[in-house]
């Protein structure tokens, strides 16, 4: 049983709180908050230990790995004291909204053989995952295209929007890892777009984008084109489509329920999207768990790790340039 | 080029003149119908003769071949002076409602090589005759189970109900010659049901019901069950699944675009179904013609012939027996 | 919390024990079963208290309310034996094989105000419930016919279709309830056919069925067809259909993981079904003791009870007496 | 009665050939083509007139209006001497592939009331036209993103590739029109990227790619991200997709037949798409005669006309001298 205490314990951190508890190899070690309020909620709803501090946490003999939930500003501090302290760590995506920092934690922490784990949980959706699954079967031959729709259910909050570091580092980022996870090999040139469709108030005051798309090109020419919304009306749309030599795969969206509908002016009708990824990827997030406690057990590289986050983050920042500048950016212009 | 004219040219025969007219291998011969107006209207529009009597077309010397679209009591006398004309002829199901009438019928054209064929046009569906091919090709293992539904879009005027010889004749009827053209094997055994749903007063008077089940049996055990209602809001429903040993192939339903929508409270909804017959089999028909005109240009024995006609009105007296009997009836104990 | 303890540990009562567990207002309050290996097991695993006896577990004030999954024979015995405890009890269903022991439990329980709930999960299924969510909101206008798929994965082994009562008792039950759940009325008649087409030696020797159908009507002329196999090799096939006056409502089937692929020779297929009901129903399953704990803290009747249990087996003997004499039964014959 | 001769009579005009004579309210004035040999397959077959040579087309009094589906470089030619001749013409894309030439002609033809439609027959395929009635009537809300998918089945020969006009100006030509129709603005900057994934060697050869995307973007904002590829195995892959502030609308791929299949290993499995465009848009080529006719009879200017065609091919020189440049091109950089 592999001990697991979780730092931050929001919405986020509660679940894979939850999720460790449940887990038939792992045990929840404890949680800690910086709102002690949080922290006292979740380990008296699960029994377990409430950490007064994050050192605590690190320094504790009874945590084997930690799970890393906290506020984005902080993850990066807190992978340097995991690897420090020995203690395998699976980290929330973003690690950092600026590239530097990653690059410095990425200096810091270089030659630890501690594991470091991202939580792009995408990647162990059943959907997803049986898309590369398909891919590496051969079953389309050899790739050539990747689109990929994400489109969240709605806006989020003016206060989250303008701390996010921007739809491309915060929201788009994740479909740069999927577009990573299935391509298979690194992207060399980024072409984005960017508009204000939802909000352009709030867009404009930040510098920001509602509405975009890019278009990821590798050297061996595979193209990956991803289109992107802050707000989709019908639940967040999650769909991914691989298509090559031999075949396509596509990933699909998930309705709240499984019924059908028809009246006197529609058929099969189905109902909204699952609402955000709490629900759509509930059992990803299961799965990721498992995977880290495979990996961890097992002494195996985790499935996903810091150097896919680091180039999430760089796909991030060539894309923020390309609309910038109008023009394709190559990735070795990006630091 | 075959020569054919059409007796009869309401909406369906009609429908089977531009057919015939448009086939590469066929000719439309003329036209004719007991309504002047009608057969002047179609003869006038695509440019062919109008006979005065249908014993002038049988008399033709420029008529290979006839297409019976006239209404059901004229059938069978038609097919008789077909057979004694020695014109092979195209005739609507059914051929009777009386299944004695039927029966004469069969004896007085017996022993001639005369090609007959039956209006069973949902063999034509791609959907279905794809079913068929696949059941054909083992793609499902031996057949166990045929299900169909089929619903028309809405209760047809009460003067057409009152002369249809009842739902099970009328309607079902070409849901049992599915099952057959399905199951491979003969029915021993029917068992049904009846309700009046719909129009219960006109259903009452008339001794019919709207909303009606039967389940066949063969020999081996095979069994077909069909489901029945005389309106569907969501337009006309068309269904076939066969299920066996290996797999299950279904053929679907058509909606009247290829378009899908999703909005704030639904997603994936499609248009209605198509209205009725003569869109949803538009293609069939077609095709049914040109496996008529196949079928006599090369000589053999045209895909669904007179006893077809008759094995599916044998069903239709089971069932309503089996209604009225509240029994499962066998086959054997019809006429 | 209601603290529950659960009495037999297989697989479906290991899955129960461990729902309860995870629910977050319920607690485990310990596990019973003959086998004392499994009680160990589970006991330990989950870290909860091992009943020596049955008696124990009815006897101890730990226990706020029981769940039954042990062997089917023992169920009656236990749900009186709740009842005389005061315990609330959700049990698996059958109550019994035999609908004179069922009866006799009835009496012996009739005037009691303990909660006794039925283990008709398919009640609690996300498109299921929602296809009755749909009725019950009048989308699709007047209920007019049910129609029930359902086939599972593979054949039992000989040793539990010997004693499983047969497949009508067994298998069919299930659906017997979900049509009762979606009709809103009481079944008045029943006509079924029964065929041995999977394994007809065993099904020969037990005197008992693998390919089945049902056709159900009510008072007021609602039609419910039920069509049933032992054995789907594409998965555990579980579709419900409900048509009405204004409409149309289809829970749709499930299969592994939501990839979709095409090659050169198909397009847009899909993994096989869920396996089993384990799988398939999961949620369902986690959803019924929530409806449970809801019930019994609510005070209010359980959404399915022990009549629920009753009437699907009086179904299922009418079915069994309708293949028997090839006839339509009326529900009035049956004891 | 319009009376429409076709020039060029290939497969494509022998298509509209049949299709004109087909049509309730034209008829099929004749036919030419610089192949005699074509000319006189289809005058036989049809029944009607073969010119001689395009200006005794264009000097026959018998002939109401043109349908111009000759080689692409005569296109331009053709319409000037069907406005001079006054007669109304329906021309297949491109006008050409030079866009001065286009230029040319649309000074030529300036000031002319003679209806000229381009053939952009997508316009009325019953998916693509249902998205565009959505947006319109209002079910999306404000369009936001459209996303269009078009790959076909297979790679032309060489001897097609090599004079096409390379893939913007000949592939994806159809959906910088479909984006037109349906974006309802026009687009002020491309995007593209292109890709020699499926004959590297020919594409070198060529200066050509088969593997491409192109962003779109208007004004406001509004995105069409355009996916193309010269070959998909499982046939004609032709999808679009708008998504608006209030909803999404998806028109959808068309299998060779409406049966779905599950086996052993696989559920839901549908047949390969239909092979190309002769199939896939029968009915839109249909309903194309129909809307020209119905426009000159009425006097109205066609749907979809000379100006369609010139934008679209400003798009395809756009994308090319992106693809080339590594950047945005403003529409208004283009000649």
């Amino acid at each position: 049983m592999l001990k697991i205490a979780v730092l931050g314990v929001g919405r986020i951190g509660r679940m894979h709180a939850e999720n460790i508890a449940a887990h038939p190899c792992a045990t929840l070690a404890g949680v800690f908050d910086t709102h002690p309020q949080a922290a006292v909620e979740v380990s008296e709803k699960l029994g377990v230990t409430r950490f007064e501090s994050a050192e605590a946490v690190f320094a504790s003999g009874a945590v084997d790995a930690v799970l890393i939930a906290t506020s984005t500003a902080t993850h990066a501090d807190f992978l340097e004291q995991a690897v420090a302290a020995g203690k395998p760590a699976l980290c929330e995506k973003p690690i950092d909204l600026s590239l530097a920092r990653v690059n410095a934690c990425a200096t810091k922490i270089a030659g630890s053989s501690v594991p470091i784990m991202l939580g792009f949980v995408r990647r162990f959706d059943d959907g997803h995952a049986a898309v590369r699954a398909a891919i590496e079967a051969g079953r389309i031959g050899t790739l050539e295209q990747v689109v990929i729709t994400s489109r969240d259910p709605g806006l989020a909050p003016a206060a989250y929007i303008e701390v996010s570091g921007g739809i491309f580092r915060d929201m788009t980022i994740h479909d740069f890892d999927m577009a990573r996870f299935l391509l298979g090999e690194e992207v060399t040139e980024v072409s984005a777009t960017g508009a204000r469709l939802v909000d352009p108030e709030l867009m404009t005051r930040c510098g920001d984008f509602d509405t975009v798309t890019a278009v990821l090109t590798t050297a061996s020419g595979k193209q990956a084109v991803i289109t992107n919304s802050r707000r989709a009306v019908y639940g967040y749309d999650q769909r991914v489509e691989a298509f090559g030599s031999a075949g396509m795969a596509i990933s699909e969206n998930r309705p709240r329920n499984h019924m059908r509908l028809s009246g006197a002016t529609f058929t099969d009708e189905a109902a909204p999207l699952m609402n955000f990824f709490i629900d759509r990827y509930a059992t990803a997030f299961a799965a990721e768990i498992g995977a880290f406690v495979d990996a961890v057990e097992a002494g195996t590289p985790p499935p996903v790790g810091f150097e896919d986050g680091r180039q999430a983050l760089i796909l991030a920042e060539a894309a923020i340039r390309s609309v910038a500048e109008g023009r394709t950016i190559k990735i070795s212009e990006i630091g």
